[in-house]
């Protein structure tokens, strides 16, 4: 269910320099019964964000209200995004001292197929494939194209799909990150060289040390993928789902026991949409 | 001398694909007594990116009416921006069968030191790395962060700085493209993997065969930089700029002839700036 009947969307300057060069960051966030599970992990990888690219963020309570406000105007369960920007101004590519622009909206919870999200979903491989750069690896910042191109190539029946780099090592869904799990513990791909470190992704991690489970970043290879005894993706908005399929790999699974665990824990601690 | 003298942004929707995700592409074109000189090559390249990126093209007559409006208003030389987004809508990543948004406008000429783009430029080493990614290599797609963090890096007295990808190969200019000139003929590196393939860059590559002059795309690395007779950078609001000094490699060097020959016939072709 979601709160939202219309969405007008902002109007921001056209010299804003993000919508100019991708210049900027985002979070898309949660909102459960008015608040944000996990405000606190999606300010620290903003804060982090800005750090990183020079952008003078605003204070934590600032971004707070911001965000508050927005998820206010939700009257049921929903996502607040948040999108800061470097401003507007500078010479050509080299930015001004300008103060960021902060734009927050609501939209409702997407896809038309949650129950998926819980029973399992069938993944895709894209062709098109993540880039390459530790300047901006694990960022979530604007610059999303290779994201859209992999999306336009998915069949109506793939609820996502995963994307490789030229190296041909997996490193992430089009909007998720990818766990693979079995006797040896979880393993999620290293992204030091491209891919979003999710909020959600830290969050496994962190709950599995709780849960005395073995995790650990490595490299990941599409024979690591096809010979795997249960594959997950994670997302902040949709949490943990199963993966069930994927077609190009021959690969079948029901929803394994160490996923269940952690969709269990998940529930417990930050709690399942009510759909 | 520019023709500006206040410039008032237009306003877009923030839930434009272009702001929200760098789904779209721009050009910035040199406009000179009213025309733009090299205004097909802008549209063939702008076209170009469309089809690959999937989104659904303007026609060439419509674009070029925006284009000389927007030059129209300018009254000496100037600059202006075509942004092209895939416009608002869609499912997150996944795109909608929407429209593209056109946003036009008009800027000075960049820069303060005009002078040196005519007796040469400073050119700086830059530590941020360019992404490599067969899939939008080539493109002007909006999302530039690894230019702005390199345009940050430039020390006061560097007019340019040059990018490299994690392969130590070297790509081009932060907003510009890079020859080496010799004996041997031109060289500017393959963007087959990142870089924007400039309409300049084209530009000077068949200006150098109706000039009889060899040209080749190649693998640039550090020490072919070092040892080349003759650097330039090619943009093409400002034309051809000759680098006099590259100071990480203790490379110095006057304007050479071949670089002469070439700024000589852009001069021919399509003039130089009033200034």
């Amino acid at each position: 269910m979601s709160g939202i009947s219309e969405f007008r969307p902002a109007k921001i300057p056209s010299d804003d320099r993000g919508l100019c060069y991708g210049d900027g960051l985002f979070e898309t966030m949660r909102v459960r019964h008015g608040r944000v599970p996990l405000l606190e992990r999606h300010l620290d990888r903003l804060l982090r964000g800005c750090e990183k690219l020079g952008i003078s963020a605003p204070g934590r309570d600032i971004l707070i209200r911001h965000i508050e406000a927005a998820a206010a105007s939700l009257t049921g369960e929903g996502v607040v995004k948040l999108l800061l920007t470097r401003g507007s101004g500078g010479r050509g590519y080299r930015p001004a001292r300008s103060g960021p622009r902060l734009v927050t909206s609501i939209h409702p919870i997407p896809g038309q197929r949650n129950d998926r999200y819980h029973s399992g979903v069938e993944v895709q491989l894209c062709t098109t494939r993540v880039g390459r750069n530790p300047a901006t690896a694990g960022l979530k910042h604007i610059g999303r194209l290779e994201q859209v191109l992999a999306a336009m190539e998915l069949r109506d029946e793939a609820d996502e799909g995963l994307m490789l780099d030229e190296l041909d090592q997996v490193i992430e869904g089009t909007r998720s990150n990818l766990f693979l799990a079995g006797n040896e513990g979880l393993v999620t791909p290293v992204l030091d060289y491209s891919g979003v470190a999710g909020v959600m992704r830290d969050w496994v991690l962190e709950a599995a040390d709780r849960l005395g489970m073995r995790a650990q970043e490595s490299p990941v290879s599409l024979d690591d993928l096809a010979s795997a005894d249960e594959i997950f993706l994670t997302n902040s908005v949709l949490g943990i789902w199963p993966v069930i399929c994927i077609r190009e790999l021959g690969w079948e699974s029901a929803c394994g026991p160490i996923t269940r665990r952690l969709m269990n824990a998940f529930n417990e601690e930050i709690g399942a949409w009510d759909d």
